[in-house]
């Protein structure tokens, strides 16, 4: 016997028209592979009249009550992205008992605890496998599969637009800006691409991912967060020339009281899985005690691969409208008390200095590292114009904070600091 | 309330041991996380007195009864390896409506059908992420992330002995014989290594991912196998100068009607994200209507990792021992008629010859592909000793009857097959 599944769309441009497309075209064989009638019975759209022309306008409404208040709907979907109204629409949808899917990373990771607590009152499901990575299944790895693993790191490529810039500025040696207004062309960067390349986008996700890697909820402003705007063509180069590839990565590490997230162009030496992951691609590594290494890689976007994602949600909340899936952990505003969030975090510094070609110079730069107890690794020296030097350091290990007060005892009247990038193994 | 869930194990091995000290060490962790109280409570062995030390006495048993039989026990995980008795046992378990985990890809390739019918008969759920890629995420993700999309092409490297023997000669030039008996030493080979090395536990997983992906049974007995005994270090370095890299695939494609599944060396091109999986690394390459591409690679063996998937697998379960998951497809041990299984399909071909280095002999090869309509993409031709000439072809696209025909049809006295080797994009 059939189960007939009534959806609501929360929006319905380029993601929910590619469910809308997936869900008819797969109709007939989800049904009669699944037993499950999928039924899309409305979908919010700001303008019935500027909707899109190639879903019929006999679903749409202007009304978002048309789809929170429909007792007849059992899955609200929500497509609209921003924070809100999506955030409001999917509680109100969830407090009238309807379960949610999503791929908005910004609603959720802002108002997680709020919209896991609507669920939980009210019997519903709150699914969101497609708001890190697109279609790559971390989300399900991570709560089903990695579910009886201690997890001590996860490392994401989640951004497919400055993945695609940092790929073009590395294969070919163009500036930021350049690349960027390529990408913008092309459709591959937003008009305002504040939110990839500061990496805001990648900061969300990161609070969503490591939540649930790590068991605990880690807020979004705990995130530090730098972008690839001040990334230069220079350090891409220098970095290569040491063995290393640019990406823009999400981190995050777990000890047992201890967890640091950061979002911050990164350096991997070039065998690291991640380093080869290039253009739009997206990749999550993860690090466990018993999975050991492990990496996911696929589409982080497009309307295909993420209706993919929000389809196989569907279908699983579907299958599980009477027992939802809940984190296993508090989901509440305020972290775990006994989490500490560290901004000193230990890994490797590749620092590049505009120096003074004079006698004396290295021998400062030495000075200032090795009184913070900082060793160096690797070192690279060119001549640049004007009598100046280039110096490239690459340090072993050392924490952040000796690191930034290394650079900060540099006198910049002999030693300017061009730029400081983390390094992860 | 935690709820208490009770084991048996059948084995206790390396896989056991490994699921045991998994368990054991997380207990606190996944009763406080998860609210599941996992007890261990007995483990067959074959002798309790030649057991392994670091597990307790206590728990074990010599009669398999005390596992299958006993009211207490909700959960069996097999980890006896081999078709039987661990087939049987695992039945007997179904039976007496137990759930079943097991990582035995050869048990469950060859007795799926009867499993499956005695878990949906007696309610019970049956349980094998674990059997295909070890801790890889790769069944769930198949069965619930990618469930509404359309899967066309599946491609592993699956096995971790064989890929461990093609890395090393690919890396050092040396021999397959000479490669195999130092991975014999280092415990990465078996002392029998037929099952890995001539690609049948390759095809039993197979059979599990293909069954999966494509939603129809796609039994064991219909896949193509080759193994790697054969290939050369000449073979490696050709087709490396050409641009590719070797490895022992599992491949699988699905049209509407038609699957092609077969395990043998590949060449894959240097740029595609499986051939850079080196070592004893697995993963899984993924085509989809709507996912497009994705891979997912990790550790393929080892008791810590495939523990890890184990116990993904007995916490799914224990949580859904009510409502296990079942297959989307008609798993009978007759494959569903309205698919045609293909030994005729298309890719390309490396084809090394060893040619009399005569007038009239390049003549002879290139009419002898051309008779058969199939074109040549690139082509090397080196000297070989006494006279004759080493000659390295890659097709385009072709049919393997047609180049099977075309290659029968050169005449052994001018032109050698020294070997065939299908190419995959």
């Amino acid at each position: 016997m059939a189960k007939t599944m009534n959806l609501g769309f929360l929006g319905c441009g380029n993601i929910g028209g590619g469910v809308y497309h997936l869900l008819t075209e797969m109709h007939d064989e989800i049904l009669e592979r699944e037993g499950i009638d999928i039924q899309i019975r409305r979908a919010l759209v700001k303008s019935i009249a500027e909707a899109r022309t190639d879903i019929p306008k006999a679903f749409m409404t202007e009304n978002a009550d048309d789809v929170l208040l429909d007792p007849s709907i059992d899955i609200v979907c929500e497509f609209m992205g921003g924070e809100q109204p999506a955030a409001s629409f999917m509680k109100r949808a969830l407090e009238n008992g309807k379960t949610v899917v999503t791929a908005n990373k910004m609603a959720l990771a802002l108002n997680w605890p709020a919209l896991q607590a609507a669920a939980a009152d009210h019997g519903a499901g709150l699914y969101y496998e497609a708001s890190v990575g697109g279609v790559i299944p971390v989300i399900r790895s991570l709560t089903v599969s990695l579910d009886a693993d201690k997890i001590d790191q996860v490392m994401g490529i989640v951004n497919g637009t400055t993945n695609y810039i940092l790929t073009q500025m590395t294969q070919q040696g163009r500036s930021y800006a350049d690349v960027l207004a390529e990408a913008q062309k092309l459709g591959l960067a937003e008009p305002d691409p504040t939110a990839d390349v500061e990496g805001y986008d990648a900061a969300y996700k990161l609070s969503i991912l490591s939540s649930i890697a790590f068991h605990t909820r880690v807020p979004y402003d705990r995130i530090h967060r730098e972008g690839i705007a001040s990334v230069t063509p220079d350090d891409i180069a220098y970095g290569r020339e040491m063995g290393y590839t640019l990406k823009l990565l999400a981190i995050g590490k777990r000890t047992d009281d201890t967890v640091e997230v950061r979002v911050h162009p990164t350096f991997l030496p070039n065998a690291h899985p991640l380093a080869r992951v290039d253009g739009s691609l997206n990749a999550i590594y993860i690090h466990g005690r018993y999975c050991q290494d492990m990496m996911l890689q696929g589409r982080g976007a497009g309307d295909k691969p993420t209706a993919s994602a929000i389809c196989g949600d569907i279908l699983y909340a579907a299958k599980h409208l009477e027992n939802p899936t809940v984190p296993s952990f508090k989901n509440t505003d305020t972290p775990d008390s006994d989490i500490t969030f560290s901004d000193n975090w230990t890994c490797r510094f590749f620092i590049r200095l505009d120096a003074a070609d004079t006698p004396g110079v290295l021998g400062r730069v030495a000075g200032a590292f090795s009184g913070k107890n900082i060793s160096i690794a690797s070192m690279l020296q060119r001549p640049a114009a004007d009598g100046r030097a280039q110096i490239i350091l690459i340090t072993h290990e050392a924490n952040e904070c000796a690191v930034q007060e290394a650079l900060a005892s540099l006198n910049p009247e002999f030693v300017k600091v061009e730029s400081m990038i983390r390094v992860e193994n």
